[in-house]
Order: C-alpha cells, then structure tokens, then sequence
C-alpha cells in the first residue's frame, strides 16, 4: 500500500527535527538577545485584507472558502501579516518596534520545478526605523544568526529594489514596458533584457546603465561606477555599508545592484543569503517602508526570512566540505 | 480602518508567545526523557489517504484543490498522519515505536460554538506497544507533562470506548439503533439517552445498564458496579490502574464511565484531562488498536493530545487562584 503526500510536502524524522529544533533555538535567541518579541499570526487569513498589503502576496497563496463565502488564503509570507498585526494590536507603540517569527508559509508547488508546497521560516521585522541605520542592524542580525548556528562561509548580497526602477525612470523607459524589463531583470535574464533595452529608443549612455548596472557585483567600489542618476539609493548602501563595517560585518557582503526579490513591497535595500556549500539562497529581506501604510500605520520597516530547512542544508553540506 | 483575521484565530503578542513557547519546550523535554522522537508531517494532505484512516477525521477538516483536482485537507487531527507515517516510514522498524509532535491543526469553526478554527497541539503516540500496559504509560506521561509546566490540580478522567458499544451488543440493542444512543452519549445528553434506551424492546437489568453506566464516575471502585457482560473491559481498567498507582499517578485518575472520545478510532481505553480552574478539557486521547491496520502495518497503539493554549489557560488560572 501506497500513502502518498503532497507533491513540495514531506515528514520529517526525529534525527533532522532535533537538528531543525536545535537550529530554530539558536535563530531564535539570537533574536531574543537584540530584543526581538515573537509574534504568531494566524495561518490562513482573509484574503481581501492581506491584499490590502500586497496584491501578489495574497494573490499567490493556496486559497479556500470559509463563513459567509468569503476567501480565505493560507499564509504564502509573512511580512505581511505582521504588518496587518502591528497596525492593529500596536496602533500606539512607540517606535521602532522588533518583532520576530518562526512559522510555517505554503505556495502552489510549480508543477516541473520542485518547489516546496510548506517551508517553514525564521524571520523579523524591524518597523519604524528607516534610513541604512534600520537596514544595516536587519543585515547584521541575519548574519549573527547564521554564525550562531554554526554556518561558517555564508555571504549576504546585496542591492536596492529602487535602483533599477528609478534608473528607468530617470532614462526615460515608458511605463508600459517598465514591468517588462523588471520581469527580465528578477529572472536574471540579462540577454532578454538586453534585448528589451536596445529596442527602445534610449541613448547610449541609458542602454548601456541599464543592461550594465545588474552586472555589477563586488566590494563598495561598483558603487562608484553606477550612473549618479540614482545618488540617493547609492549613498544609502554606502552608509549601510560604512555600518555594518563598524559593527565587524562587511567581510560577509557583496554588493549585487542586479539583485531584485520577487515580493512587490520592497522599496529599498533588498538582500539575499547565500552559502557557497549550496546552490540556492537560504533567505533573505529588504526595505518595505510603504506596506504598513496601507494597514493605516504608515511606519518605514526592514525584514529578512531565513528558510529553516535550507539553512540546515547548508550546514550540512558545510560540515561534509569540512570533513573531506 | 479594520483589518480582521478569520473567526476561530487570534494573533499572539510577545509575551504570551514566551510562555507558549516555554510550555511545549517543558513538554518536549518530558517526551524526549520518556524515549518519545519528534516528528513533523504536512500541514495539508491528500483527503483519500487521511481517510483510509478514519473517515470523520479526513471529513471535518478544512478542503482545498491542488493538482489534478485531488483534494487535499488541512490536517484536523494529528493521529491519522502520524499512523500514515509510521506505516510508509517505518515498514520494518521493532517495537514500540515511541513519537511525539508539536503541531498545528485547523477545523472549520461552528458558528456561534466558539470553537477554534486553528489549534496547537502536543501529543505523543505509542505504537506497538497493546494492553494496560500501554494505556499506563500513556496516561502517565500525560500527567508527567503537565506536572512539568506547572499545573498542579490536573485530572485525568479514563473510561473505555469499548464499555457502551460491548453493553449495547450483549443487551442486543438492535444495529440501527446504536449509533443514535452513542450520539446521545457522546454529547453527554443522559436525559435524552434514557428516552432512547426507554423506546427499545429491552429488559430492566438492560436498561438500567445502559442508563447508569455513564453516570458512573469515581474511584476504583465504580468499576464494580458495572454489569459483567463487558468484563474484558474492566479487567483493562483495573491493570491500568494498579500499573498507575506503581507510578505513584493513581491519585489524578477519576473513571468516568460514561466517557466517549469524538474520533471514531479509538477501541479501548480513553480518556481527557481536567483542570478545576477552568471549565474544558486540556486535550485527551485513547487506545486505536485499528488505525495502524489501514495503513498496513496491523500494530496496537494509544496516544494522546493536549491543546497547547489550554494548558497555558489553566495554568494562568491555577495561578490567579493561588494569589486569592
């Protein structure tokens, strides 16, 4: 007899749980340590409200029908939860407020591409401090946590969501193909977004900034070969960057101005977690300094999620590289 | 503006969140110290493998589409997962096979029951392991967890599933009738289970049976009074308790014969924990000597769940009556 699971779902035995337990643990005081209170929110949710924060992310969930015919979804994120939280159980707090999670999201697995149904994630949110201040503790703290846990050579890269799109809108991309050239960009495409990019009627010097800029990877000094067009996000991630060399982090980042996450709420400093003992990124976060607004607490925040599972992959295979 | 979460789930704040959390960890540690692995199973599983199960637990819970139009359900019990694992996972693996879980487990609300639409449950399962033997084990690792987080005047009420429907067979209570005086039973509806036992064809010694066995609660002794007919059953019972008094847990067992567990997979004893300072069962559980079966790996098992936010409720509760 067969039982089958759902395709992107699995057990887990008790020798990886105690491992994912352990590992949790750690995240978690690290988290508990730099003030950081964890929060729970519901795991399916209205999806009416959580459009309210993001169309996509609501958009993307498993979805199911409850009382009176309204949607639920599951939970896809988390990020946006908490904003529906903040706005409503903290409408006073004083600023900035650290909240913290560690909770199961699920998505439609993508038939062919071995997706996970269920990941279970740790997570913050650091909602009222803006600026590279905010965005350099977020870094920081995601980079303690892999060290509390053990990893030993994960990096974090690291861009901003507003460079590309203020780069067009500074050379004079038409709208209607701005979303065309994000798509390209966020599926790292560089030969279909140069091919965009010399359709359109821009100078040389608009071509060769936006096929050139998601290239630049490396130490601050790409910084200084991007367009001034876009100063404003340039001077934060120096600052951010000037910071988190104070605080002993800026061995462990690159800068990677191609670098754009799926989730539509980012405004800023965007970043993944990356392990060379892997192929894929463990995690990451960015600025979303207009989601809480549009729960009615407009706040600036700054966030990552670590996918637990990965993480514990790359433990593993850092400890195997470590032993051959 | 409002921004509501779906009926029958709640946010959690910080500090609530700590003592949740320092709760399951005491419980965890019980269950690792009594040889217990924790293991974790899909959120959402595919409705026609939960039901080969049991059919009322695939039945009750939440119902979405996923790929090819099979249904899948959000897991509303974590019993049948788990016996679904044991079977796919550990086809060969000696006896008894001791596992426990800390998960979430959702059920359409009833409107205007208050029930939760979400719930966090501990449980343990003890499998291959049949007889009082098992039931004391089981009971009194319950009752060991609980004195671990705290709680100082729990209860446990033990009967057997087995006591009403063996009655009700040697009595010859026709087939069709059963079903309605075990509903009766089960809702705790003495009055109306004596209107149904009146309308049946039986003799006083039988009526009378069947009439007072669900008021009969106490201690050993009630097991006494009981008609001979289902002496398998009392036997069970009173091992039971003579392995929990060598435990030394005797003291928190009330017998309570009239109880009857909702799942209909439970075959021998049951049983649900009380705390006096509040006014719901903490969780329960029982023997399912059957489930394993469906699965195809034929193995008697029991075990139980407690509702992690109720436990932390009595606790709170046995704390404010302290200080009065």
């Amino acid at each position: 007899m067969i039982h089958p699971i759902p395709a992107g779902t699995r057990d887990v035995l008790p020798d990886e749980m105690r491992e994912l337990r352990a590992l949790s643990e750690r995240m978690r005081a690290v988290f508990d340590a730099a003030g950081y209170g964890e929060v729970r929110t519901p795991t399916m949710e209205y999806e009416e409200v959580l459009r309210r924060g993001d169309e996509r992310a609501a958009g993307e969930g498993y979805r199911l029908f409850a009382e009176g015919g309204r949607v639920l979804v599951l939970r896809s994120d988390t990020t946006v939860p908490i904003a529906r939280l903040v706005a409503t159980r903290y409408p006073d707090a004083p600023t900035p407020i650290r909240l913290c999670y560690f909770s199961h999201a699920h998505r439609p697995v993508e038939p062919g591409r071995g997706t996970p149904a269920e990941f279970q994630q740790g997570g913050v949110e650091l909602i009222g401090a803006g600026g590279a201040e905010g965005d350099a503790e977020v870094i920081a703290l995601v980079l303690d946590a892999l060290d509390a846990v053990g990893l030993g050579r994960h990096r974090v890269g690291v861009g901003d969501g507003s460079l590309f799109r203020n780069l067009m809108v500074g050379f004079g991309v038409p709208e209607d193909s701005r979303a065309e050239l994000l798509a390209a960009l966020s599926r790292r495409d560089l030969a279909g977004l140069e091919m965009l990019v010399s359709a359109l009627n821009l100078s040389p010097v608009a071509r060769e900034a936006l096929v050139t800029l998601p290239t630049m990877r490396g130490g601050p000094e790409v910084l200084d070969r991007v367009s001034p067009t876009v100063r404003d996000a340039l001077d934060n991630l120096r600052a951010c960057h000037a910071l988190l060399e104070e605080r002993g982090a800026a061995d462990r980042v690159i800068f990677d101005l191609g670098l754009v996450r799926e989730l539509g709420y980012y405004t800023g400093v965007v970043f993944e977690i990356y392990d060379p003992a892997v192929g894929f990124a463990l995690g990451g976060g960015g600025r979303y300094d207009e989601l809480l607004g549009r729960f009615g607490r407009p706040l600036p925040a700054c966030g990552f999620a670590l996918d637990i599972q990965r993480v514990h992959t790359a433990l593993m295979a850092e400890e195997r590289l470590a032993q051959t």
